[in-house]
């Protein structure tokens, strides 16, 4: 039977990937510092024969001759992703797909060392040659798929997305920001003025700050038994469902970065945890894409982290663990505090989507080749300037180069972080309304019930639906930046 | 080039060695305790994987082809290392090797379970199944190997390794042991008749012991670069030569066992860390055997780490990192303490060889089936009895049932725990030999003189030699258990 034939594939591929997230998520966490090398040989061989062994030929035939054998309704969703994963597999030529690999790694080394020099034009030839090949890669993938170029590319990070539904919603997000960006500000201004900010600065010893990022992390459902918290540099969620690795990093003179990063990380860990058990070898069992993926945990960190009744239970455990009392009036002004800044990563809830929207609209452009890779710099700034007010075009480090993204030939993902920001609002909008407020219960420490919803809309469905379609069952309606908008306008509107 | 293409799938096979020996020590160290499942899966399918390519029928015509191609001395010395790896993986029929693992994995659940509850009977069918099919192993390997079954076995763990050699030199030891045990105990005991024994019992914290092990580990010359200490419930070495994985377990109320421990599992590291990095993907590159490891192992352990002159070194240390201020006369009796006991692993380096050599005698019975299973606790007592004046005919789960080797099929292993505590003497005296005496070395805490004969000797050869050619070109002579027991003569006999 060729369902059993897919079946049986897959158990083999998931052991290769078992090994690579594994292996992955070691190398930044315990792998000595002279591992590097072989490790990479290793995890390069290992992805080859996964590679390999996902692409073979016969993989065709079975799938044709599973569409005919009697299926229940999940080997149907099963196959349905099996061909999904074996058509974005193959649909490259192992040469290109070689070429690529080699351009990307040595535009991201270049990279690495450039960004901090803001050698913008040291950097070009190398990232015009990724850009280019992205551009191939767009068409090859839009000619098999049927979709446009763009489309095609975020159609690997979020199945269903397409730019001519995301435009419009992008622009109406924009459009309210540009106004709301200054109102916010000055709402802070006006509560800052009321109120002076008071410092949370002090000495908290790392294994103090360990104990307590636990605690969150436990009463909001991650699971210990299947799952853990180490350090490395740069915060991660790896591993496999059944052994979760979080990561967070410490600076011991402040603990609300680290803690709010833990529990982002635990957002994307509670969605790998709760996957369906049944499923796990199979695509269909994994999450459904980055957009949903970012909507995990950006509501456990936005829609849940940084409600005020949230901090109301939180402040007895951080003053039990750090040995620090302050009041929600101390707290809050840090937690929601909105700045206009340069760096991406660095931004707060508010302004993040005018980053996100300016590197969409630019990657449209280059991806169409109405954009040159050479003109990115005077474009990124006078994007910048009028959604931020900011230039970048002396410090290309702080601009066009500031994330691994392009060199890493992954165009087509930036629109995932803010389109998991609004379905993360809209979730929590449709769980308000089906189970009525939360304040009484996160203020009490109990998490249960926006669990149990999650795990009943999102985590259980693995990837048996499209993104917007997943999206539409969960909350009753398809993406809709009010949601979004209605919750900026709650938390850091004027009241 | 047919040479190239073995080069070539070694290199796939290291990738899923590597992944294989980084997820078994990950598994011991920092895996979740919901993760076994999925990672016994993975890892099964991996095994599976790197079985059958290692099993292709083709790389037998490489093989041969290879052997008419020009090749230079290393990859002469490799060819026939491909050679042995193949015959020995390929002269078991795969069903055959499936039902062994079936009735390992049964008996050895079955053992974990029962060996508490001291029932043999229970026990004995599942025994008994696996000891059946060691026999047909042995007839296999023997047919194709031209040996003996017995040294078929020992083949897969000591290659060039004989019983006809191993027999008389294990008997002249026993011999030895049988008079010198008493002698030993009884030096021992006019020792603490004149100076009571003072304990060591005390609290010390983990990360303590932790700290004073890693400054014992670096001091002996395993390479952080390379490596890392963590904490398992059973200590090992694991991982692989870039990246060496050893643990440990830690009592607060006593801290020379684990440190010990540290001092044996480093052992193994110095001598992974220092293989060959040219061949490392090659079976060439790999260490030796189980003897010549454990010799390493006992090598640092014992002749380093149980040395006085160790002591006036590491005593310092202890005392800065515990805040314990002993003589060598307080922690010496300790350190060579003498005692005759049932369990191996418990048991002192006079002592330990009556252990091994009592089961290498019934192991050689029960695979010329002479010895029947069934027989096996009236046989073990008889010689219980003989060797140390211990009786186990009532308590099998300190007697027969006490080891995991057997359960696991593993007949033919145990003789290399001692045959590498006599090379590790040999190897001690052929360096003194060599370099004359190093108490003021390791009185002065310097082991580079004694690590660069062993890297010259033995780390760098890794699979070039036969295990009796490898001690034998190590050391000027042939295995000799005189240098053994002049070792324990000088360091547990009478003044």
């Amino acid at each position: 039977m060729s369902f059993a034939k897919l079946d049986d594939l897959n158990r083999r591929l998931e052991a290769l990937s078992h090994a690579l997230a594994i292996l992955g998520a070691d190398e930044a966490t315990h792998m000595a510092v002279g591992g590097g090398e072989a490790r990479a040989e290793a995890m390069a061989s290992l992805a080859g024969m996964q590679h390999r062994q996902a692409t073979a030929p016969e993989i065709a035939d079975w799938i044709e001759a599973a569409a005919d054998e009697a299926l229940d309704d999940d080997q149907r969703a099963a196959l349905r992703e099996f061909r999904r994963q074996y058509v974005n597999l193959t649909c490259l030529p192992a040469e290109f797909v070689e070429k690529q690999t080699r351009a990307r790694m040595r535009c991201e080394q270049l990279w690495r060392d450039l960004r901090a020099k803001n050698d913008w034009l040291g950097f070009l030839p190398a990232l015009d040659g990724v850009i280019t090949l992205v551009r191939e890669e767009a068409a090859m993938r839009a000619d098999v798929l049927g979709l446009e170029p763009y489309d095609a590319l975020m159609e690997q990070y979020d199945p269903g997305n397409r730019a001519a539904d995301i435009a419009p919603v992008f622009e109406d997000l924009k459009a309210f920001l540009l106004d709301f960006v200054p109102e916010a500000l000055a709402a802070q201004e006006d509560r800052l003025a009321k109120r002076a900010l008071k410092p949370l600065s002090g000495v908290y010893p790392i294994e103090k700050q360990r104990e307590l990022g636990l605690a969150l992390m436990a009463a909001v459902g991650f699971d210990f038994t299947h799952g853990s918290l180490s350090v490395s540099h740069h915060p991660f969620c790896g591993g496999v469902p059944t052994d979760v690795r979080i990561t967070t990093r410490y600076r011991t003179t402040e603990f609300l970065s680290s803690l709010m990063g833990v529990l982002h990380e635990t957002g994307h860990a509670l969605y790998e945890q709760n996957l369906p058990v049944e499923w796990a070898h199979w695509p269909l069992g994994k999450a459904r894409g980055m957009a949903v993926h970012e909507s995990q945990s950006l509501f456990v960190e936005k829609q849940i982290g940084r409600n005020p009744a949230f901090w109301r239970w939180a402040l007895p455990l951080v003053d039990r663990h750090l040995g620090e009392s302050w009041s929600s009036e101390d707290i809050l002004p840090h937690v929601h505090h909105v700045e206009r800044g340069l760096i991406r990563v660095d931004a707060d809830e508010v302004t993040y989507p005018l980053h996100v929207i300016l590197r969409f609209e630019l990657e449209r452009e280059l991806v169409a080749g109405r954009l040159a890779t050479a003109d990115i710099p005077e474009a990124w700034n006078a994007r910048m300037r009028d959604y931020l007010g900011l230039s970048t075009i002396d410090s290309p480090g702080d601009g066009p180069m500031q994330d691994v993204h392009w060199p890493a030939g992954a165009l087509g993902y930036f629109p995932s972080y803010t389109l998991g920001a609004m379905m993360a609002a809209q979730q929590w909008s449709a769980f308000e309304r089906e189970t009525g407020p939360s304040d009484a219960d996160f203020a009490a420490g109990s998490f249960d019930k926006v669990n149990a919803w999650r795990r009943d809309k999102i985590w259980s469905q693995g990837s048996r639906w499209s993104t917007p379609d997943l999206i539409a069952r969960a909350t009753g309606a398809p993406l809709d930046p009010t949601y979004f908008k209605d919750h900026l306008k709650a938390r850091y509107g004027r009241p």
